[in-house]
C-alpha cells in the first residue's frame, strides 16, 4: 500500500508534523551552510529554549535528517549537521519559510479583520 | 524591517506553525480540487476529530487562506474553499506530502536503528 497521510494510521503523517515543526524548519535552515556546534544553533534561532533545541535535535536525529558527532575534546564538542536526507528537504523547509515571510503582512492583515468581526 | 524567523519576535515562526501544522495541510490538499462542505472534509481526512477539524478550519479561515460560506437552506449548508492566499500555498504543501510519503520508508528506517541503539 502507497503512504497516504488521509490514512489515519499512515505513519506519513507524523513526517509531516516532523518536516512542518516550527523549530525543525529553524535548525535545518541554520545547518544549511554546514554543520554547527550546538551552542552556535542556540545563539542563530533567537529564543529557542534549551528543553526545546535538544529535542528537536534529538528527533531530526532520530529521523535520519541530522547526524549529531562527538568529538573527543576537553571539553567535548559535539556537531551537528544535515544528512543527505536532511539536505533533500532543504528546498521545501526554504519554501516554508519563504512563503511564511512574504505573506506575513496578509496573514496578518487577515487575522486583523477576522478578529474585528 | 524584514519577516525573519531566526527572530524570536517575528509573527512568520506563527505562519510557519500554520502552513506546516499536519491538519492544516490536509485541508488545504482536501480543498485543492474545489470547495467542499464540513462532512466531505471530515470523511476525506480520515482520524481528525471534530474538534480539531473545526479548530483547523477555524484557524485557516482567520489567517485568510479559507473562506467559509453559509448557503441559507435548510438545514444550513456550510462549505469551505481556499482563498487565493491559500491556492498559494498549494504548491508547497503538495511538496511536505510528497516529501513525507516519499522518504518515509527512510524516516521509518532511521528511526528503527536510533532506536536500536
Amino acid at each position: 500500500m502507497n503512504p497516504d497521510p488521509f490514512n489515519r494510521n499512515c505513519g506519513s503523517r507524523k513526517v509531516i508534523d516532523r518536516i512542518g515543526d516550527r523549530w525543525s524548519v529553524l535548525v535545518v535552515l541554520a545547518l544549511a551552510d554546514g554543520g554547527k556546534r550546538y551552542g552556535e544553533l542556540a545563539e542563530r534561532i533567537d529564543g529557542i529554549s534549551q528543553k526545546m533545541l535538544t529535542q528537536t535535535l534529538r528527533g531530526l536525529e532520530r529521523d535520519g535528517l541530522v547526524t549529531r558527532t562527538v568529538h573527543a575534546s576537553v571539553p567535548p564538542r559535539v556537531d551537528y549537521a544535515l544528512t543527505d536526507l536532511g539536505r533533500s528537504v532543504l528546498d521545501l523547509v526554504a519554501g516554508l519559510e519563504a512563503w511564511a515571510t512574504t505573506h506575513l503582512a496578509e496573514v496578518e492583515a487577515a487575522r486583523a479583520r477576522y478578529d474585528a468581526r
